[in-house]
């Protein structure tokens, strides 16, 4: 990264994935134009709230001509560091951690799979994308060895602290982790959460709200 | 639902299944009082936003006692629609169907799985859970018969907004959408997205992030 994005808030970087897959589709489309307007009618932001988010970043917009799909796009890319490639690992070889493994953007955008762990004995030996799942006890040195930088947890939540703990151990810079509970790292490892249960609880409040409304 | 909770941000509301997460524990811990300054600690929120948050839905807490763990987790619970049942169908029978069939809190918190949907002959007459694999198209009538409330969507992103119409059509309530693309739906139909790839690029940026700061 060239500029310095440290007074960028959270809030503004959590929504550039959503630009980032939008801009794709227009590039797949071949759109190579965009204004603001046109774009807050696709991703259902305010074209205000666009231009205020993307400000951030120096002004990649002109007025009367709007934004340059392409250069927007890569200039994301950039800022959410996927021009980079990263070495991973998954732990938990069931349907979760396969999922993963087969995930589309995992592959595209330079996630590079090189190790799948598991504890149970009927896996082992198995290949997915022509990873071996390997036992779990050989994980901190295969990390160690392979300068792994994330980690990857599809494990149930019992186990998630302890598998987090090898895996800083063994020097992992991040961990993306899937079980339900918040595990504890040292600062120098950042976590992002993925917890399925608190997107379904969302839903379930939404249909309620609804509910609710629609019997006033 | 008794109170009006309208008038409550949606920050609020997607901090409360993390809250009620935390107070599970708590009880199976089988601790029964918690300060918002012990809740803070654990939760990693600031006691003062936990006190504003919880505020929002009348005062739980007491002065000089704290919360009581589990009234509080039972409101909650109210608050989010857990305390009632949904049916439920899965389309798309792949890893990532199979893991969600499969989810701990899915099951727990009576998401009710009737039927799973997929297009590839090999998986037909399968079962997950008891539950058989049946052909997408009869989708429509399946979920129009059983008065299936919430569909869940784990269908590649190319064929995700043609399964919603059929959803749709069929008077669904709410789609948990996991293919990576924003499906359009009419307003009586609720969506809740999971986008893993916006938090793997989330995960990416704050690798990068820390990394800048390091060399700084």
């Amino acid at each position: 990264m060239n500029r310095d994005y440290a007074d960028v808030s959270m809030a503004v970087i959590r929504r550039l994935p959503k630009y980032h897959r939008y801009l794709k589709d227009l590039m797949e489309k071949e759109i190579y134009r965009i204004s603001s307007r046109e774009l807050s009618r696709l991703i259902g932001f305010t074209a205000s709230q666009i231009r205020q988010d993307l400000n951030c970043f120096g002004g990649f917009g002109q007025q009367g001509y709007g934004y340059n799909v392409e250069e927007l796009y890569n200039e994301i890319g950039k800022i959410l560091g996927l021009h980079k490639n990263y070495t991973t690992v998954i732990i938990g070889a069931g349907n979760l951690g396969q999922a993963i493994a087969n995930y589309p953007s995992f592959i595209k955008y330079g996630f590079q799979l090189l190790g799948l762990f598991d504890v149970n004995p009927k896996l082992m030996g198995m290949k997915i994308r022509d990873i071996n799942i390997m036992d779990v006890d050989l994980l901190e040195d295969f990390v160690r060895e392979n300068k792994i930088e994330i980690g990857i947890i599809c494990t149930p939540k019992e186990v998630a602290q302890n598998i987090a703990d090898k895996l800083t151990k063994a020097n992992i810079n991040g961990i993306w982790n899937f079980a339900p509970v918040d595990i504890k790292v040292p600062n120098n490892v950042t976590v992002e959460n993925v917890h399925l249960s608190e997107s379904l609880f969302i839903l379930s409040y939404l249909l309620n709200e609804k509910e609710h409304f629609k019997k006033k």
